[in-house]
């Protein structure tokens, strides 16, 4: 397996080459690529320091799988170009994620799509993974008629240059920022309803992304009523979802509990007053389920409180998780 | 009008003695009453220094009205003794909300609840009055049969000791903080989904506050069906809360927007892509509606984003609207 990482100077590039070092299926060093103003970074992997280069159709030449965290717009040059290359591509951005012929792919609930052919596999926005983790085991086990979500996300989604800025107006409190470039009003002490650009309806692209995509991984239609309100908080990294679901019958904070202590990938808390937070998980792969409660007006209603490191399940591992399941497939069609 | 401010030291009761220097009504100094830690201390009003007096049962002998903003426990002690000296009470604590004797108060929603006569009035919980400002204009107009919240509430509603320890903890960052005592987990750069003492059936007080003070102040019961998850997030001043209606008919945004742009103390955003921020509306007595969005699955569901300063239209700001109107109906009864 010959593997690349582009945007590998970028945050979740970094968690995808970290994340790829103890991948046993990984037995030579991944090309890294980047822009043209990142090439000649040195980054280190397995004790060794690799160089960055500039990303170029050659370099897709001798590459079987390449991880994309570059945005939307390399994704959309590249991608095609690394497919005609005969790469597969896992791509982290949202360019592909709607398209057709891309499946958008959480393993561990529909990780069937993943087929080891050249082409594009997309992996989900952040708050979608870790949504859609907790929601759809209870989709399979009793049928869920309804999603609404509040996102409380952490800054380190928006990029390097994000964190660093949440930093230096935290320093300058209690001064609101007028400048502030990488967010749409001052982020220090402050909570931002309003993720990526505007979408219809009165939406921003966030929540348009969390209602769009939770209907394609779960492969559902209209029938998946799902809202969403997409928040930006004054948290590093660690997304927190406020759910409520709707489902087909009664179901207690119980049944939901038991079905998502048998979800891989997800932890649950059964005491509904404890609870997980972002500063707490972060750095960890997993999806933290906790106040699993029953509506108070409603017997098929529950509430619960979904946290994730969103540069991790929400982003580079679950790529990863991908890249190994596809490293699996080649090895075992090699081995037949 | 005698009147004294039980909790004076307090941030709200500071807010309370702010706000009603420039109360006409007003034409006397207001007794400062505190613990006997606080007694002694100094507090400027109308340029002029007062002085704190620590409470007793002959401090509200002269007293023909008094704020009380000192937890529920000062008032469960205080109110009663107050009450029986021919005192009103405006109490912002939690001890007499629920108190079928007791009205709850929200001037815009509920105001003719408001009798001259000596007793006790509750000013709602702070989270409660800002949703309450924008729910009700649209229970009246079209019929709202749920109201499902997810809040996210500044510091300062635990107090001057939560406001410094956020500050000391987000000096400390990237130290998590294990012995902090306003908060039950790390608050710097986190969410944590906990507010208040556990309730029934996995809740915590908040979330019960809202679910059970909505309905009193709107006077609706079961029928009302209403959720809450309560977070609390670094932020200073201002609560923000993301709201989901289930009108009884269909509602459009725009219908939704004209109602609340007729609500007084309701300031509304007719551009749903505009929004306010709890730094940005800090300091302000109103409460601000915007992001009035359709619910992409439902064209009877609306969702809107609800901020307002809880120290002043969440506690101080409310209990001095109520103290107005009990000034202006004693007036008009000593002129009739």
């Amino acid at each position: 397996m010959r593997t690349a990482i582009l945007g590998a100077s970028g945050l979740v590039g970094r968690k995808m080459l970290s994340l790829l070092e103890s991948c046993p299926w990984l037995n030579s060093d991944p090309a890294l690529l980047t822009s043209p103003r990142s090439a000649g970074q040195e980054i280190e992997f397995r004790g060794r320091k690799l160089i960055c280069r500039e990303v170029s159709a050659s370099a897709f030449h001798q590459i079987d799988l390449a991880l994309f965290s570059a945005g939307g717009a390399a994704s959309r040059t590249w991608a095609p170009v690394a497919k005609n290359a005969g790469c597969l591509v896992v791509d982290n951005s949202s360019a592909w994620r709607l398209d057709p012929q891309v499946p958008l792919v959480v393993p561990e609930i529909n990780g069937f799509m993943i087929n080891p052919k050249p082409g594009i596999i997309a992996n989900p926005n952040c708050s979608t993974i870790q949504i859609v983790m907790a929601v759809a085991p209870l989709d399979q086990a009793v049928g869920v008629k309804e999603c609404h979500v509040t996102t409380l996300q952490a800054v380190s989604g928006a990029g390097q240059k994000a964190v660093q800025e949440l930093l230096d107006q935290t320093r300058d409190y209690p001064a609101i920022q007028t400048g502030t470039s990488a967010y749409p009003r001052t982020m220090a002490f402050n909570v931002l309803p309003a993720i990526g650009a505007k979408t219809e309806g009165g939406s921003y692209e966030e929540e348009t992304k969390v209602v769009l995509e939770m209907r394609r991984i779960m492969d559902r239609g209209l029938d998946l009523h799902v809202s969403c309100t997409a928040t930006r908080v004054p948290v590093m990294t660690g997304h927190s979802a406020a759910v409520r679901l709707v489902c087909a019958a009664a179901t207690t904070p119980a049944q939901a509990v038991a079905t998502l202590q048998n979800s891989p990938g997800v932890q649950v808390l059964a005491d509904p007053h404890d609870f997980h937070t972002a500063r707490e998980i972060a750095g960890s792969n997993d999806v933290f389920v906790s106040r699993v409660r029953q509506d108070p007006g409603c017997d098929r209603s529950l509430l619960m409180w979904v946290v994730a490191d969103n540069l991790l399940k929400g982003a580079a591992w679950n790529a990863v998780q991908i890249a190994t399941e596809i490293a699996h497939q080649i090895a075992a069609d090699k081995q037949g």
